[in-house]
């Protein structure tokens, strides 16, 4: 039987040289492999209470979307800059290749909401970082934070220290 | 009871002056809206034969995502430029508010795949008949075009006409 990790293609130096790329649309075309990333990840939130779902532009919108529909989930769209229609909070943060702003809904999270942050990968961690900073800046409380594949050389999950940070498929390298 | 037109939040002048942004954050963020709107898709598919949901960057993952999932099918990504790490195909075309280029990777639909498009709204029809081309020049065949909203001035669905278009929402205006 196909493993979850049997469905990602390694593209080696991509988007720049000495980064080995996961490539999770092989993941997604496929349905066998997109139903078994969607229950994995479904099924590492058993047991956690909460209302919402937090996905960011646009890769964790394809998993977090999903996950929120399953299980009866408001989902909340962190995206880039200038692409929401009503007022926002912004937060700025590195990314693996640069920098970036993240900007939510002023009025997506009400204080004391609990969510749960869904993406695909976490490298550095910085972009959940910068969720999680507006999450809580609305009084939201950050539950769980799932993904898909871990760079663990990255050590995403050691920065992200305090929060319960979990994954379905682990990479040894960066 | 709500209904889904009830969710959706009109604003005036955005992204510039004259447009009425129909905004879907205020559906997604609602798990009643949210479970409404892929419900609604869903059920404008029942009894359709097709393989595959073709989706858009970023707003159509959001809704393709869960009904892929929900119907056991793949979901194909159609990027904007540099996205997509491996092969692509190309499609250049004209938006509502400039231009553009989608892009597919090459080995995502085989000929004879039966693909529906998901997207969030219908305005000129040119996204979507990109999407299109690109589908059909893998020989892939496009069953069905579903929208959450159609702004019927502005003519997408007699732009794609030949096309089997429906959407849950329709706006007279543009």
């Amino acid at each position: 039987m196909k493993k979850l990790e049997d469905y990602v293609t390694t593209i080696p130096d991509f988007p720049k040289k000495g980064i080995m790329f996961r490539d999770v649309t092989t993941i997604i075309q496929d349905k066998d492999g997109f139903r078994m990333a969607i229950d994995g990840l479904s099924n590492l939130l058993k047991g956690v209470d909460y209302d919402l779902i937090a996905a960011s532009e646009s890769r964790g919108f394809i998993f977090g979307s999903p996950i929120a529909y399953r299980e009866d989930k408001g989902l909340i769209l962190f995206r880039k800059k200038g692409k929401l229609p009503r007022e926002v909070y912004s937060q700025e943060y590195d990314l693996e290749y640069g920098t970036a702003t993240l900007e939510v809904h002023v009025d997506s999270i009400k204080p004391g909401d609990r969510v749960v942050i869904v993406d695909d990968l976490i490298a550095t961690g910085g972009t959940t970082e910068a969720i999680i900073k507006l999450i809580e800046r609305m009084g939201g409380i950050v539950v769980k934070v799932v993904f898909v594949m871990e760079l663990m050389g990255l050590k995403g999950r050691e920065y992200l220290s305090g929060y319960d940070v979990d994954s379905l498929i682990q990479y040894e390298g960066i």
